[in-house]
């Protein structure tokens, strides 16, 4: 065993063990604990900004392009917003000791099942460094301790902000263990992180499709994959064309860079060419090029729409473009938008547009999606629209979570059978 | 890409478009196809015992003992109740489809929260047969496709059998690749299903400690671990100490060979010298073996109690013995006793005996195992004994799904989100 990786190791048993503290304890202490965490954030956001001067100041030598530095950066401002978010966490309801069900047997045993927290969350994530404070709050507030790795890049500001946050939790009866700082920047690091099966429970990676993959490949410990999003919008024979248009365009433009935001639009022949006559000038005045099918060329070449086409390739289909790109093709009939589909999503979020209720059924049933969104955009799919407050990332697996994660979704449950000397 | 690796991501595949097709079936075509399956078994018996009389030909020649011997058979009569197994499979509610949560947003969006099957389900598992029709009945019945790879020495068995199966869902409805074999027989091909990430759902290994490690250790597609149970019985100060013997014995010896037996017993030291006066003679006629610490040596040396007690050593608090031994320790209090199984248990089942109140609250609250016990028996954590009906296995993780695993913990669900136009 490297130095490196005894290091993390003994940082996961320091959490284990404040995990086992902090399980027990009522919503008052760990809202409490939430309110230190943010009175100090902003208390201490002179030092924060400051240790986050030297990451940007890293980036800027390092050639970093204008939209990663001004994700990087913390001003007092931000910092107060992240204040805010940790004292909204602490409104929301605590999920720990909720009965999930609960029966009595035949024979007499009581039998509850309750919400627990799951005990040890890793959170590997890259860029901003609000993350760092989102998910420590969400995780003492499910009751669970976190172990937090986020990129090099964001070091400094990282450790600035776990070192205030640690301060915080002195005296709250929350163990200051229970939010750490994975030791060490390099891959070893976090290789050993994904290593420490038996101490760390879950692993939720926040990032790129290539850190998320990195994570599955290389962990022994549990991991729910997040965030990847190549979405679809189905526009039916049977949609409102009207408000097609306006959910492709919200889909598409209102924020790309999201992992809920439309990828590729697939049209029903029978409702192309008046749908695209409309969609294009749409999709023009927003700034969207279309990447085409043959049809859509063709519909696009009979009539000035103002929109930029482009014939769209087979990798495109496949292309999570997290930009102002959308890839339209027009498909026969719903069977063949349901196998594109299944050919190339991520399984995150798809939406049909339709005025029938058996087309909207027959879509439902078969796509299979965390979400599936009927005369709706894709957008939608988030935790704080959905409700719940916040969320520590869209879980686009199938294990435990799925969709948006909320504070739910970050606990266990346990049986709690209760009898009076029964045997078998 | 090994060619064996590439037949099974071929098998899976399959897998993955019979799961599409079986996902929006209703209950009356999956429990028709299950009692298609249950008549076959019994139809095709001669067949199924003649596979497996290779199998035990086969195991007597490698000097296979007569227990695993008896566990591989399969007779007429065994075949019988395999198949009643599966008739009470179709029996049981079909999960998919129950709404889990439903609400409706402020601005009119109706959420609701569905449960739908997995996906594709592989189950890695050791030793008896009727493992194989029995998982096969319940992926079927939960909507999922069955990728069945068995033990090496029970192959011309799992081979007939899930030949049976698949020939009993021709014109069911139900694609015959939903139940299928996983091809070949060496390490390799259990690696390549463990690799097949995006094709298989999940993976559920069942059978021993190194079984379950090395899919854990191999495995990108997401595992539930199962079945490993170091459970502990704590008999607390105030105990009734009648029913504490009753509950110590029937925990260690109703049937020691299962995971949900108790295999170390903690005593409070106040109840200590009274309840292993009473306890030791109990255990001896049950033909138990104790193993105990310093003061159960004394105390069990200061009168005839006709126990056979040895010497504990530090390896036999981390003994799952699965057999008619049992670790005895006395305690100074209850949080030496919680100390004990945080570092000791696998977090199946942990049971106090106790009439207080406080104890047990306090107990609860810290032990953190898929099932507690008060005043019951560890041999009740079981799908049969919750009231499931069957179980796939007993999950002791805490990702998804956490102790007896139904029909329920084998969906996953997905947002259903409809709106009229809808856009952010």
């Amino acid at each position: 065993m490297s130095d490196i990786e005894r290091e993390v190791r003994a940082v996961a048993e320091r959490a284990r063990d404040a995990a086992a503290e902090l399980a027990p304890l009522g919503r008052a202490v760990k809202d409490a604990a939430l309110a230190a965490l943010a009175d100090a954030l902003v208390k201490r956001s002179d030092e924060i900004t400051a240790a986050n001067a030297e990451d940007v100041e890293r980036a800027r030598e390092a050639g970093t392009g204008p939209a990663m530095i001004d994700r990087l950066t913390l001003t007092p401002r931000r910092i107060e917003d992240i204040a805010d978010a940790v004292r909204a966490v602490a409104e929301l309801p605590d999920p720990v000791g909720e009965a999930v069900r609960g029966y009595v047997l035949p024979n007499g045993l009581d039998v509850r099942q309750i919400r627990v927290p799951l005990g040890v969350i890793g959170i590997v994530y890259e860029g901003r460094p609000n993350v760092t404070a989102d998910a420590a709050a969400l995780c003492l507030k499910s009751g669970n301790a976190a172990l937090l790795r986020g990129s090099s890049s964001a070091y400094s500001s990282n450790t600035a902000l776990i070192g205030v946050l640690r301060d915080a939790l002195e005296g709250t009866g929350v163990p200051v263990d229970a939010i750490q700082m994975v030791p060490g920047r390099t891959r070893e690091s976090s290789k050993a992180l994904m290593r420490a099966h038996g101490l760390v429970d879950v692993l939720i990676p926040r990032g790129g499709r290539s850190l998320i993959q990195a994570v599955v490949r290389d962990s022994t410990v549990p991991v729910i994959e997040t965030g990847e999003g190549l979405c679809h919008v189905y526009v039916d024979a049977d949609a409102d064309l009207g408000k097609a248009v306006d959910i492709a365009v919200n889909a598409k433009a209102q924020r790309c860079s999201v992992c809920n935001s439309a990828e590729t639009l697939l049209v029903h022949e029978a409702a192309a060419e008046e749908f695209l006559a409309r969609l294009l000038p749409a999709l023009a005045e927003a700034g969207v090029t279309v990447h085409g099918d043959e049809r859509v060329l063709e519909i696009a070449a009979a009539r000035d729409t103002g929109a930029t086409v482009v014939p769209a390739t087979e990798e495109d289909w496949a292309t999570e473009y997290l930009a102002m790109d959308l890839s339209v093709r027009v498909v026969p009939h719903i069977d063949e938008a349901i196998a594109h589909i299944r050919r190339y999503s991520t399984r995150h979020t798809e939406a049909i547009v339709t005025d029938s209720l058996k087309a909207s059924r027959y879509f439902v049933s078969r796509v299979d999606s965390a979400a599936v969104m009927v005369n709706a955009s894709t957008r939608f799919t988030d935790g704080g629209e959905f409700g719940f407050g916040a969320e520590i990332g869209i879980s686009t697996q199938k294990l435990h979570a799925r969709g948006p994660m909320g504070l739910t979704e970050m606990t266990s449950t346990k049986y709690v059978v209760t009898g009076d000397g029964h045997v078998r």
